[in-house]
């Protein structure tokens, strides 16, 4: 009985494995190395790469279990405000902080075709917005992309420096040399980017749903 | 003699090493591995670690030789065109592709200044035209981070899969689900989205210089 115990406590401690904990060390993996294997998980767990197969289908469950991961970061409640263009900035702020925290995650979502309840339901949602401001049903799925695609952008560039540009000794750039130095102060030059891009969206959405409706257009421009 | 002969024949081939062949080696690993460690590039090359720094200065030399690389594939041509939206577009769109072609050398590229002498010289050209097109010079470099912002990410989703949504069976999104379905068909759903966004930024920059100057928004509407 003695020898039983004395294994007992030379055995790494042992806590139930699931699927929450699957994700957060799979996350842990791709934020370190930009990718994973089953092997590099389960050693991070401390369990055996076969035992991750009884909780999630292989390499693709655990995309799909770091794409809810990824979603339950995400704040979702601007989503239930009532004026469009606020909900849908408020999430969007929200997406871009979530993959600037996690840059080397974006890829592994990108590559992948989302299924996951969660993270649909918040699509539905931005679906409504959109027709809500406008937006005609065969364009919405269009305009879902082009702003991912920019917020997206947006979060990789919030990890870059702030000086992003230099006009090297004895190159002749004076223009952007310029404009470099006429950048406003303040406020970090990727903030200011991705704040004037989502309005440049907004503002396209905003139009899009003007010609022909007079009140929808006053609504918009009061 | 015949010894040294036989010592010959049994050395690697000696090319001569330089910047332009530690370029490529350094992007084959990359697009590879999604990141470069200087023996992994000397490996490739057949050639010792301490060599490669008779003509770079280490790993940060190696990135702006992969600027410099990435910045002679894309197509500057458009740049030198007479209409700025076409002069833009054209040279976003081969800015796109370049980097569609080679999605792992982005978040090298984007975490470091930019000097290379070569690709200065386009933001100079980008510069110009947008003040030609009637920006204001202290939102030059915003409008140009936007941009590049929305094209990274445009260049990522060119590696999503064309399905990039399911409804999956007994989840509830039917918004969701009659967006997909009305997607147009034909052209692929990333270079919609890309155009799209595209668009929306040139209209953005023509309309910023439009209050004030009547002559210039007649001429952009006509």
């Amino acid at each position: 009985m003695a020898r039983t115990e004395h294994r007992r406590a030379g055995r790494p401690r042992q806590t139930v494995l699931n699927r929450e904990r699957i994700a957060g060390a799979a996350l842990a993996v791709v934020d370190d190395r930009g990718d994973f294997t089953l092997p590099e998980v389960a050693r991070r767990l401390g369990v055996q790469t076969a035992s991750l197969y009884h909780h999630v289908d292989g390499r693709a469950g655990v995309v799909e279990l770091l794409r809810e991961r990824i979603g339950e970061l995400m704040d979702t409640a601007p989503l239930d405000g009532s004026s469009w263009d606020l909900a849908l900035s408020g999430y969007f702020r929200s997406y871009r902080a979530v993959f600037a925290a996690h840059p080397r995650v974006v890829p592994l979502l990108t590559t992948s075709t989302v299924t996951e309840p969660r993270v649909i339901a918040a699509y539905e949602r931005v679906v409504v917005l959109l027709e809500e401001a406008g937006v005609q049903r065969r364009d919405v799925m269009t305009i879902v992309t082009a702003m991912e695609n920019f917020i997206i952008g947006s979060a990789l560039d919030l990890a870059a420096p702030d000086v992003m540009w230099e006009v090297p000794e004895g190159v002749d750039a004076p223009r952007l040399a310029a404009a470099l130095t006429a950048q406003p102060a303040g406020d970090g030059r990727a903030d200011r980017a991705f704040e004037f891009g989502m309005q440049t969206f907004l503002a396209m959405i905003r139009r899009l749903s003007e010609p022909g409706d007079a009140s929808k257009e006053a609504q918009h421009r009061s």
